[in-house]
């Protein structure tokens, strides 16, 4: 794949995740509700995960629809994540994707409930909506409208991917040392273990999601799990250096954030070039996974660890 | 079933719900939020949610370690939700099941992040977890362990139905009306809307999920979804004119709250007198729901609808 063809693959997975979003993301959910989730979740970031979802997917010849499901409902996930971690009570940040946050917007009661309801929205998303009156089969439910993307043992599957990777042993517990950690010494081994909760499991997640809408042998799925937990560290390396060289207009986030918390960052344990050549490590190892996975049509994969290493923001 | 044999199957249920709380709320989780977890849920509460699952399960010859997932899955919901309606940007409570609130025990942060790791955990501890290395396949994922108590579709179908009473369009949905709702008049259509959504719909999705674990006609689900739909509202009914009749420490949770903060209640709406009747008329139509239904063992639902208009905290 050309340069260029993958930033037209990658404006294409794009554009198809914003217009989902634009028609799952209810503007009419009650009072006002449905604009405070909508606010938090449309028109921003790079949509990372989504692409991972979908580049995964593809490499594994999965199913579309499924994999554009999979796709929201990550971001989803992401976006509670955001607007949750930016409330006052815990990192207190006015600032994201160049907006004010939606605590800042729209107060935080309805933040924090904007973030619950997303939060489940990912769930419904994956989930075929129940038949009105369909009766019941706890072994094999009637079939809910053949018009549904996702088969239903795969939507088990993907409900459970996204659910570990983003509670008390993923992204939540990551959450929950991040908050104790403030101000601490800690050793690399602790701030990687950290990151790969936070950060990571839910990155590692859309790689296993989207392969999970395909078909693959137990060897490219480790091979793809490698690839997932490389990008998801250096996806936090990247994000560190960022904290501290770049300004808050290049990141749409508040700089030096990390730095004016006294959070220990890879740049504060392990230095900036030390952070950088890690990173490139990092990538590498993520090449390489791809490389023993044998999957053909692992480019766009491959391209999307580079751009984690190189963005500026 | 007499009322001894009905108190001791409660009994039975509570204690099987709270091993398996006990047991699967992870007190190991980072940074203490595994004990902010545990304090959310543990020892606490009637359960009235997860026995009506179980009741339901039971009607319908339901899968028990089925059944026992989803109830402990709907109880996970509601406390966490609990936890996040009691934080000081929502209705700013400090007192809940005798006990001082998640919040002020562990403080917001924790308190935030443990209700969201709880509402992660309600849908992991539905869906199977996945074997490292398992290879994938999106029609038919591997079996993950003949020791997972459901089958796939059925933990799609139990996701499905779970989140879609707890989102936008339900519990945070109505907890959204509420919050707009202070101090304003409600008709009684509109506060009949709001506790539908806000409290009626978990309700009657620990019936619908209870009998997602069986098997039943179209008829008797429709019918069982009726009986959810009036124990929903009666359970809402209740709680308000206990609000104004009980004190604090019968309740277990500040009395005279909805008062003091001008919300309008089934009571302001109402009055004391018509909203009791009421609450029996809502009784009535959930015991001919479940007339209607055919189920032959339907004994514990109707004393379970008994047990929610007459209890007094």
């Amino acid at each position: 794949m050309k340069p260029d063809d993958f930033d037209a693959w990658m404006r294409q997975g794009q554009a198809e995740v914003e217009a989902a979003l634009q028609a799952w993301v209810p503007a009419d959910a009650p009072a006002g509700l449905g604009e405070a989730m909508r606010y938090g979740v449309l028109d921003g970031g790079k949509r990372l995960r989504p692409l991972l979802v979908l580049a995964a997917s593809q490499a594994t010849g999965g199913l579309p629809a499924a994999a554009l499901r999979a796709a929201v409902a990550v971001e989803l996930i992401h976006a509670y994540s955001l607007i949750h971690d930016d409330m006052p009570c815990m990192d207190n940040d006015v600032l994201r994707r160049g907006k004010p946050t939606v605590h800042v917007q729209f107060g935080q009661a309805q933040a924090m409930l904007a973030g619950d309801a997303m939060h489940t929205l990912a769930f419904e998303i994956l989930t075929a909506p129940p038949e009105r009156g369909a009766g019941c089969d706890g072994l094999a439910p009637p079939e809910r409208g053949a018009d549904f993307e996702i088969p239903a043992p795969l939507q088990a599957r993907l409900c459970g991917l996204l659910a570990r990777a983003s509670g008390h042993a993923g992204m939540a517990g990551g959450q929950a040392i991040d908050l104790a950690s403030v101000g601490l010494p800690l050793s690399e081994a602790a701030l990687r273990d950290m990151h790969r909760r936070k950060t990571g499991a839910l990155l590692l997640a859309s790689v296993q999601m989207g392969a999970a809408c395909g078909r693959c042998e137990p060897a490219a799925w480790r091979a793809l799990a490698d690839y997932g937990a490389a990008i998801g560290i250096a996806f936090q390396v990247v994000d560190d250096i960022l904290d501290v060289t770049q300004e808050s207009h290049t990141l749409g986030k508040t700089a030096g954030k990390d730095q004016d918390a006294n959070k220990p960052t890879y740049v504060s344990v392990l230095g900036l070039q030390a952070a950088r050549r890690h990173a490139a490590e990092l990538r590498d190892q993520a090449h390489a996974a791809l490389s023993r996975s044998g999957l053909a049509d692992a480019a766009a994969l491959a391209l999307l660890a580079d751009r984690v290493v190189e963005r500026d923001n």
